[in-house]
């Protein structure tokens, strides 16, 4: 007799408790994120306190201040966590849809339905929002979840999966729908890479470090999400003023996030007048740009020179590399070689090279003449989003409840067989 | 600079050849499907001089009668093989076909359509029709293709896939949209699992310890295949005439696949009268029935003793495992235990129990009254398939051309940001 470990106990209990969520009526599960809702509103004092023990512990040990910032929970941030859990009760059920099927020439019907992942695995970094978010999102959609978030947010998923756990056990559910890793040794998440029958899926979220490292040990099937190096490239066809607002935009509005953008690619032949436009409007946001020798001959000496390695990154900061490029071509042969597939856009009035940038360029959202910011499941009509998928199996892009089924093919008949 | 390994420079190539694939009319992807059909067909006496040398080999080395038998090509099957291909001109092509989208409230028109997955890698066993099966499929979606079939069909595939090459370069495509691995050597198998970025996807099609050493190994992502322990279940008011059709066909039709039976579950209460009619119509193909104690009290001794092991394992062969539960409830907890959630059948005439069937058994395909041999692309309706997927990510059950395909949402606006 195999002993369990102790992700494999976590996986069987959460086994046990979701077949009775599986079959759940939409109304039950609507209950128990209001519930879940209601009980995190109820109970910020509580949620705050033990948040401020790990921001304590984490400033002690030198975090940094972005980082912090991720960290910290306050009144108006649990009510925004509150909300969201309770918007998804607006949403469709994804549960039971039918999503094909017929009756065959042999009179068998066949259905095919969408139905829950089962158990997901998420791991992520320190941010206690996640948390709540990925609990809601797998409760929705008919799966148990186990979380393993960064061990300096202890205290706070504690509280938070102690919390929905009695949250949704007065909606009548096994609480261990939703179960907290509570032992946040590297081992551990290594034990739920390869908790193959345990945990049906692994979405790891967080940086490129920690993706990696689930992409490369993990034997559970993996979404690769989040990994954004996005690129703008501007047309020699470009309206220059829109260019500068969405390169503006795409870099500014929030550069932490994947969907920002980290090199813009300029036409040689409005590279100057694009450049001059757009490093004004930088400024404003002290944005550093790290420029090839042409955008240096352009913008002057201050612009300090690229690396291949920072068109390789994901600066996810104040930071803009630079690139003008002789032609089209250039511009898709340098967003081949360092895109990550996450989101590629192109300013253009050429109909013609806004169809080829998007036929060719391969990468889950390739748009024409808006910010890449747009990634996101909510901008899309999703509703809301777990992740973004940056690979090409089962979703790609924004991922929403329909993302956390998979289908069952039921067969019907009267004695067929085959000949 | 890194040196590329030998799967790598072919997942160079493959990148390079697949971009005009990927844009190509269907017309022309039709074209090249009839050219290799065509070459095959007036290749025959090349292509079963080359299997010939495989199959004097595989003789020398003692391989098994079945063994032999898969990998055995003749003008007959040849015929079959390049029929499937030609057959593959008439199903609608995967790539282009839109998935979803609309205008979003600020303007921005979001369209999700299907794209190729990219270069999907093939690991398979001494069955030269594979290697077609799996390049025409990948054709017609766009993928190029990586083949690495078992040592054993060396000279056969290496044949086939020089005939396709010549036929698809004849229909104005790139070769390399179909190469073969050459080197039949383990270490490349493991190369290919670990080709990130030159792989998009890793398909092993074969036995039990091929799939699990793919799903180990890899950190490409797999689509586990046809790991099919199924079970036909007797319920206490199924017509039993019906019943003994039903598991007759799903153990006998064709007992090396992976829809067929391996254990029949039988209601106590109709064990007696169900058994004796099964076991009749059994010993017309010599079935071997490992029966547990009832049965053996049913049937008489010279049933074989069931094992624990046996309840575990995919005989593809003549042999039935046999059970006697006591309800409806303990016929759930055996599947729950020993299924791989490829194919489970109930036989029953209560709604309540095939309803309850087919949603507590958490399996691919789930039948109320028909062969689990339906568990098939063609049968299903999909027109062809590659494998039938067991596990729930992506693709689960048959897997026809759109399930070789992933999506790309392209985004168009004028000048959209986010606020």
């Amino acid at each position: 007799m195999n002993t369990l470990n102790y992700i494999e106990v976590l996986g069987t209990r959460a086994r046990e408790a979701r077949s009775e969520l599986a079959a759940a009526l939409t109304a039950q599960k609507n209950d128990a994120l209001s519930e879940i809702a209601h009980i995190l509103r109820r109970s910020s004092d509580k949620i705050i306190e033990q948040n401020r023990i790990d921001i304590d512990n984490a400033r002690k040990k030198g975090m940094s201040q972005a980082m912090l910032d991720r960290l910290m929970l306050n009144e108006t941030r649990i009510d925004v966590i509150a909300n969201a859990c309770e918007s998804l009760t607006k949403l469709d059920d994804p549960i039971g849809m039918v999503d094909g099927g017929g009756v065959r020439p042999n009179g068998i019907r066949v259905v095919k339905t969408r139905v829950p992942l089962g158990t997901v695995g998420m791991i992520y970094e320190a941010r206690p929002n996640v948390t709540v978010d990925a609990a809601a999102l797998c409760l929705k959609s008919g799966n148990a979840v186990i979380l393993r978030g960064g061990s300096e947010a202890y205290h706070s998923n504690k509280c938070l999966a102690d919390l929905m756990r009695a949250a949704v056990e007065r909606a009548g559910f096994n609480p261990d729908i939703i179960q907290l890793v509570e032992n946040t040794a590297r081992e551990v998440a290594t034990m739920m890479m390869k908790a193959n029958g345990f945990i049906d899926v692994l979405i790891p979220r967080g940086g490129a470090g920690l993706i990696d490292a689930v992409v490369k040990n993990a034997t559970v099937p993996v979404i690769e999400t989040g990994k954004g190096n996005c690129h703008i490239y501007v047309d020699e066809s470009a309206d220059l003023d829109m260019a500068v607002e969405i390169a503006d935009n795409a870099k500014t509005q929030r550069p932490s996030v994947c969907n920002a953008i980290e090199t813009c690619l300029v036409h040689r032949s409005v590279a100057e007048r694009f450049l001059l436009k757009l490093k004004k409007r930088l400024d404003k946001h002290a944005v550093e740009i790290r420029g090839d020798r042409l955008t240096k001959m352009i913008l002057g000496a201050d612009v300090i020179d690229v690396t291949e390695e920072d068109y390789a990154t994901e600066f996810d900061d104040y930071i803009l590399a630079v690139r003008v490029v002789d032609d089209f071509a250039q511009a898709i042969e340098h967003i081949r070689k360092y895109s990550t597939g996450h989101s590629e856009c192109i300013i253009t009035e050429s109909l013609y090279a806004a169809e080829e940038f998007q036929r060719r360029v391969d990468a889950a959202c390739v748009y024409v003449n808006c910010s890449t910011r747009f990634t996101d499941g909510e901008e899309m009509g999703l509703g809301a989003e777990i992740g973004i998928s940056t690979q090409k199996l089962h979703a790609r892009g924004p991922m929403g409840l329909k993302e956390l089924t998979t289908v069952k093919w039921l067969i019907n008949g009267n004695g067929q067989i085959r000949t």
